[in-house]
């Protein structure tokens, strides 16, 4: 078993906010990430699949597949946006675009996406806000 | 004469947009950075001073002095805020918050606070807006 | 499940020697690193939590509470320190400050703080000595 | 348990190529990859080994050791080589020498003269090809 | 005067060989690069230019085309290509593939491309074949 | 014009001490550096030498050569050392070991030395503490 990682990279604006909570409570709990203007980070989104590498291609994955996957099912809807107007899932405060959550949010674009790939399968999503912070989701596991 | 050099990274949104232009044009010139609702970086600011170090202290200047004027002068203004709202420079389509543009803003916020430390001088400031992309001023020489 | 990670660097000092031998013996087995005079390096600690995300906030734990915690427990004692001589782990020979061992007493003075916060546990701690060497612990699993 | 790790790098040729295809196969799979004059890169090989600090010195493995067996083992044969051309287990066209095979071929040089050092047991193998790919293979698990 | 970088990475193969010379002497000089089936690097491409911002776009040049002209001029050529084997101005040994030289060439093939610009000139161009070497050249100057 | 650069990492040991001012204002001046139990970094040294390439090689100096005289002129003596206490331009309190006077230090240290190698000069010294502070120094101009 092999596991083969991709990263690319994605600029995006968010902010994070609490609907159900007052502006105070808010800007105590997320202090300036609470600025409803937004303020943005260089992403980096690192996607492991596993899997055997095919004997006739040598490949677990064509890479250059993985990496369209990776642009049309993430960065095509988070690269040069703002993730809590413009990507569904964090729309109208359904989710706070935390590390975390994008990094799960992305798992679930991928997913389905991947499956459909004979021999590999998704093993773990990496998101990176900075060189500083990253988040890791493996599935439902 | 030595150059002594200060990283820190900042984190902010931006947009491109020409007010006396067309949506379209905006569109056509600045493509995806012109989506009004902004995207995001984390911009690194590297600010270099000029001058010889004081033997008494081995400095050209104290980093810890000229990380607080950099934080006091740049970073409490630009970071987590949206520059094309939040600074006055680039407010009202005054200017296009560019990586050119942030260079120069930074150096014009910058030199005169460095100027009252005895001994040294701006030398040049660079901003980097991805790893990818930079830009220097040195002032206008 | 989630594995949110927090990376932060400190500057210490060490030297490797064993109390029970020769000076002839501890510079054959360390080489440079028995330098008793000590030398040093740009350590950079990084800290991973396993949990669910908060529904309310979007956090496994709040990252600046995180920080705080990395910097009492183990900054505190650590940062523009000589290990041997200024941490009691390492105190009197009693355990030599190798990029392994100080990957485990990390863990030892954050296990407790982390422990602490509902709904995250520490997961692991990995040590870099520099970009070539690392260490990594997960506790006495 | 520790695990431990070193980073090493080394600068090789190669292509991608199915000897039992023809060139526009191969061009139509592997595209720019499938060029027989070859092309390069600058690859990082990261070897874990887990174990136990010795409590004498401190270590998991000496890590000067390590290195050498790192040299001895792969780099002699990879550094500055043609991997099609002049690496053994690539030769022929037998294997494609894909980052996934090379992290296999690493294992399978390090595994056996890691296996005899008391201790410790090789855990992983992580070959970069850049810092946008990498392949990790952890035996035949 | 603003300096503005991008920068662009790259994947070739090369050797160092002196054709007028015996193997003996070229395996003196020059180790482990002579050796003839190649060697690879990902280089880094770094390019700038210098001019004002003009005043419309905020734009010293448009990035976007800056690096359509290092694809056109540069990428084009050496990407996952030989060096010596597939790019004229090395070819039949007439000029040595180092990263001096890959400097130069990198400049006579962007300069006349950049100069019908307006406003802009090339400033430098800096070529990194490891994280340890790097070449710049600033023209004929 | 070439500016060639050759990068290097040391690890060293050292501490900021004016031996003229009382304990309080050396821990006033320089804060945590002022333990006199030293502290340590990975510091970077970078040397740039300019000339022309060599028609023949390719080289504007041989990289090996250079390299074999920073690890002869600095790191012999800096590398796993204290700097206060073991290098003499820093020893007895001469001289204080900031990034500037090291980056001094080294520049007298490699200037004779590349001076002999016909065809080239020394053209900047350049030190990094970490990734965010360097010092960079050009010789008496």
């Amino acid at each position: 078993m092999i596991l083969l990682t991709r990263r690319v990279t994605f600029s995006a604006s968010h902010y994070y906010w609490n609907e159900t909570w007052t502006a105070e409570k808010n800007a105590t709990v997320f202090g300036r990430c609470a600025n409803r203007n937004g303020h943005g980070h260089n992403y980096t989104l690192e996607v492991t699949v596993a899997g055997e590498p095919d004997p006739v291609t040598g490949f677990v994955v064509d890479l250059k597949w993985l990496k369209d996957v990776m642009e049309q099912e993430v960065l095509a809807a988070f690269d040069h946006r703002h993730l809590n107007l413009e990507v569904s899932e964090f729309g109208q405060g359904k989710l706070i675009p935390t590390t975390e959550n994008i990094a799960i949010v992305a798992w679930n674009r991928l997913e389905p996406a991947i499956k459909k790939a004979a021999g590999a399968q998704l093993s773990k999503v990496r998101v990176y806000e900075s060189q500083e912070i990253f988040a890791e989701y493996r599935g439902g596991q």
